[in-house]
């Protein structure tokens, strides 16, 4: 539109003074911007677009542009091995951080590792294997600088209870293969996720589901630890609370063994003011950190020399000695346990998953460095498909042992090699040590690992939030309590998806006044000062209009009107003549959607009412064209703001006043 | 802000010339209105107002606000029998309309109801029952005035695929029997979600995927009329397009039959002429409507006289004449044939509801007069669950039947009634003259019933709005004809939740830029001459921002900003200062959401971004406020548009420059 510079202001001086004074509005018009129409996009653009922005929305290749062969090799490389890229940079000052944060993980991950193989039904070494091979994978194909790999609690307890529903621990050897057979399968899935770049499956469990599931799973965890805190022998194979009270309860006249109660309880004290102190100031980071290897460590010689366990306190007896043997031979590659252990694999993997990337993702922004989830996904799934192979279950990222690593100042992945390292040498040298380890001693280290897992500010904050969120975290939460680990997540994405049902089926919609002495339109709910124009009524649609709210907005808009008219009629205002509909938030409009519009336009026009349509997007306004809808209601009626829109039509309502 | 209203006029001129002259800018911002936080909720207030939007949107209560009790009573007792409501003002004149239009939809039923018996597997009187009590339940409870109820070809079809996969229907009781149990459970399916007021979920099929299901459908239910329609004694069981073919040129070599060909083919050929002369001339729309009954009397008489039953021309042979019998006893409420039934009885009757709802809005759309979902689906619950119990097996709305009986001027449900007394009068006197009736003539009649099913304007339309609608639309109709009408219906009812899972994951973002000569801020891909401010990033996000896009949102918000700067950098303009997110289209947030602006926040920080936002609705703003997101950015960064942000921050840019 080629009007002089000079004329700009004066052209907006009308804009505003037409507002108030309708003889302007006829000039006003004139230099009115029309909605504008793209250029029709070529279908194979608009293809290719489309799935870039779904499934390449992080622009992996990015700086593969532009260049030459053997650097986009190196480069392929670097992306598949990120330590190829740090590793040019990395000096003995990192180094020196590396080792600390290292040794510190290693101390805390020994006795938890032993604990929650236990978890799983496993023999003791299979936790110490699984922080052996695992995290020497990780290092070098891992992307996250702080994240800390191993089994972790909640992994270990919810393959555990899917291995023993098909199949029974005492019976250790299949047990065992069917073990490694999910692990495999959880791998694949973690692989083929993130080479198919469908990492944003995982982000279907929201937040809110996660605290709950998590802090359920914490309860369901510590609960099964008073079998070896009291020293119970006959203990539920259920999980749920109830069941596990019964137990608790029922051995109350067989006798729970003091002594074992005893360590347990003064060595739980321990740990927890070891948390406590860490807590208060976090230059004691570390003393949370040793606590649990202090504890075993004298725990262990206090039995030894008492000889307690002749007292009926249980200890851990046997330990394997020697490093991870092979088990490829071990995986079910074929028969009914081939598709167990797919399906026990998918839900354990994508739990997997789902932590570790959460972990990798929060320490990404705390040091702000970016996190590729297909990329992580896709490290994640090659070690535990290799952890498969050597004797290990299913390993993933460890929220305690991350926060750790990052507080002993951790640098890159180093530190997960020293860890693995450190284990390596329990693995070959230490083992017979841990014989008179009491199990009560590995059941407080884990009751006070898991209880950071309940995140009662967490809960407290998504009430204050989102009501909607906190029923699903009380709703996963109470399927895991009260149910199963499975049953609490099944509620946990059902919610979840219900929660994206109700979204898209009911839209929320809004009717907009204008702003004292503004040209803004905005909902009068919100802005109480907003006023509406007489004879004219200005409703927002606030989503795209799909096939599955296309008919609930067309009654809804139908329902306002009919709302707003006999509230004109009691106050003898003149009727509703224009029915503006703001599309800004309308990002996208569907074949059902223009059916829709047209049905709405049909009934007005039997009402006698315009419909006046306000900042269609790029998107909609290509398709109210394609649709002939455009032709239907006319150009003239779709303009670029409701204020454009009020101009032209709030004159003609009062020629029609009586 | 209180004021004078004189001064209305001097504030809004400064509103626009301060935008070109920054020193106004300080003056501007006293007048600015700041976002509105509206009073906080009370939480039982919020749940019911979700509640009721989500159930009862179309706020069906709202007549018997304010009535006495026994008003109350009547307006409960005419909500249920709609009869009682319009009845009151019937009359002759509007009898006329019902008995015309009541007798040519008889017409069209009675050889459409035999032919679709045999779709469904079922003997001929089957479908005449159907078209028997299920209108005048209808007639009494519903609340479409254009709606033609009985059996249709689709759900005909579907019922029988699905039966005959449980059950071989040579075995005629137990066949028969499993009929009426899914009958019976199709309509309290279809009662229970009108009950609940769960009708909103038959919207998840969407209208692409349903042209793709009808055509497929269409094409199927023409295949198998091959078999009357060329005489062929040996036919698949199968439905798929390929085992059809493959069946018709098996037979080839045993002989088609020529007599049954020749009838076939020169009635199917006056069906086909009468409907194109009802399609040319909108005023003989009752040439189609009564030419199948007169090409059933015609070859009717010609096989009688001629015996060509005698030379292979397969005749009907033999109809139970009477009424009705019950069959309450019949339906299976044990046993294994009870699942089956009711898993039978879901699909189809939620296929046969999506059928009903379509057509009842459709008319009414068209005569401008609402319908009730919920209502109707209630109606025709009641009128299966009768049905089921008097041997009628599953009814709904006929579009054919329905267009007709619009078109023939009906005005009431007392079009049905009028119908459902001819075939009474049929089932009581006339069915014996059926006796002789060849079965090409039959499959002529359905043919030429089902083609009309095939729209491909609306495949052409679907293609030109929304690609991804017709992939839906392609996938079900391939679904039906190369495998089968569940598959067909899985295909659809998948694609239809892939594109709503895509909606939630990958929303739309836009970079805005200032229209010349306006305040007004719009995507520069829409507005080639929209500009973007130096040093200022606006991007609007196109969704409500809830776990399941979050992450992405915060991603792709960066990225923006990682492309804008690379060019800022190349173009040796100002470094990115400010991003301003535009909130409007942002309708809802919820934890995730939070997080995700949280980390955004800090990520922004350390790149010495400041992030602002720009009119967050009410629902995002009380939130934010919970959940202190507010204070981080402080107040002073949310501002009510885009405009204000930018008139507050453009000039300290510019006091950055070198």
């Amino acid at each position: 539109m080629g009007y002089p510079i000079d004329d700009e202001l004066k052209v907006k001086e009308m804009d505003i003074t037409s507002l108030s004074s309708p003889r302007h509005h006829t000039e006003k018009l004139s230099y009115v911007h029309k909605v504008g129409v793209p250029p029709k996009q070529n279908l194979l653009t608009e293809f290719t677009a489309t799935v870039k922005e779904t499934f390449f929305a992080d622009d992996p290749l990015r700086p593969f542009k532009n260049q030459p062969r053997l650097k986009k090799f190196i480069l392929f490389l670097q992306a598949i091995f990120p330590i190829l890229e740090w590793g040019k940079d990395y000096n003995l000052t990192k180094f020196k951080g590396d080792l600390i944060a290292g040794l510190t993980i290693a101390s805390l991950c020994i006795p938890q590792d032993i604990g929650y193989a236990k978890l799983a039904n496993l023999e003791p070494q299979y936790g110490l294997y699984s922080s052996f091979v695992p995290p020497l994978i990780y290092a070098f194909m891992g992307s996250s600088r702080d994240i800390a790999i191993g089994p972790v609690a909640v992994v270990s307890l919810l393959l555990g209870t899917l291995l023993q529903s098909e199949i029974d621990p005492a019976y250790k050897d299949g047990y065992k293969r069917l073990a490694f057979t999910a692990t495999f399968f959880a791998g694949i899935t973690q692989f083929t996720l993130g080479f198919l770049r469908l990492g944003f499956l995982i982000d279907f469990l929201s937040h809110a589901a996660i605290v709950g599931f998590m802090a359920g799973a914490a309860i369901t965890i510590a609960l099964q630890q008073l079998k070896g805190f009291l020293g119970i022998r006959n203990f539920t194979k259920k999980t749920d609370i109830v069941s596990v009270m019964h137990s608790v309860w029922g051995s109350v006249h067989h006798g729970w063994n003091w002594q074992t109660v005893v360590i347990g309880a003064s060595f739980l004290g321990f740990l927890l003011f070891a948390k406590f102190i860490g807590k208060k100031n976090k230059k004691f980071f570390w003393v949370p950190a040793i606590a649990p290897i202090i504890s075993v460590i004298l725990s262990t010689f206090f039995v030894y020399i008492t000889h307690a366990e002749k007292d009926g306190v249980q200890i851990v007896r046997h330990l394997e000695k020697g490093i991870n043997p092979p088990s490829v031979n071990e995986i079910y590659f074929t028969g009914d346990y081939l598709v167990k252990g797919l399906r026990i694999g998918i839900v354990v993997g994508m739990v997997a998953l789902t932590e570790a990337v959460a972990i990798g993702r929060t320490f990404a922004s705390m040091k702000d460095y970016q996190v590729d989830g297909n990329k992580e996904m896709v490290a994640l799934g090659a070690m535990n498909i290799v952890g498969s192979m050597t004797s290990c279950y299913v390993a993933t990222g460890s929220f305690s042992r991350s926060a750790v690593n990052y507080m002993a100042g951790c640098q890159t992945t180093v530190s997960n090699i020293v860890m693995s390292f450190v284990i390596f040498l329990t693995l070959k040298f230490f083992m017979p040590l841990f014989k008179y380890t009491p199990n009560a001693i590995l059941s407080s280290i884990i009751i006070s690992a898991v209880i950071s897992l309940i995140d009662f500010k967490a809960a407290i904050l998504i009430w204050k939030i989102d009501k909607f969120d906190f029923v699903a975290c009380m709703g996963a939460f109470i399927g895991v309590i009260f149910s199963s680990v499975e049953m609490g997540l099944l509620i946990a994405v059902s919610i979840s998806f219900a929660k994206i049902l109700l979204q898209v089926t009911r839209p929320r919609t809004a009717i907009l006044g204008r702003l004292p002495r503004t040209t803004v339109y905005r909902n009068i709910q919100q802005y109480p000062d907003a006023t509406k124009i007489p004879g004219v009524l200005v409703i927002r649609v606030d989503s795209a209009i799909y096939f599955s709210n296309s008919n609930y907005i067309k009654e809804r808009i139908l329902r306002w009107l009919t709302d707003e008219e006999e509230q004109m009629k009691a106050k003898y205002l003149p009727r509703i003549q224009f029915l503006i509909v703001e599309m800004s938030p309308v990002t996208d409009i569907d074949t059902s959607g223009i059916h829709a519009l047209e049905e709405l336009y049909r009934s007005l026009q039997k009402r006698n009412v315009q419909l006046v349509l306000a900042n269609p997007g790029r998107v909609v306004m290509d398709k109210l064209h394609a649709s002939k809808f455009a032709d239907l209601i006319s150009e003239d009626n779709i303009f670029l703001t409701v204020a454009d829109a009020v101009l032209t039509y709030a004159p003609k309502i009062v020629e029609e006043q009586p």
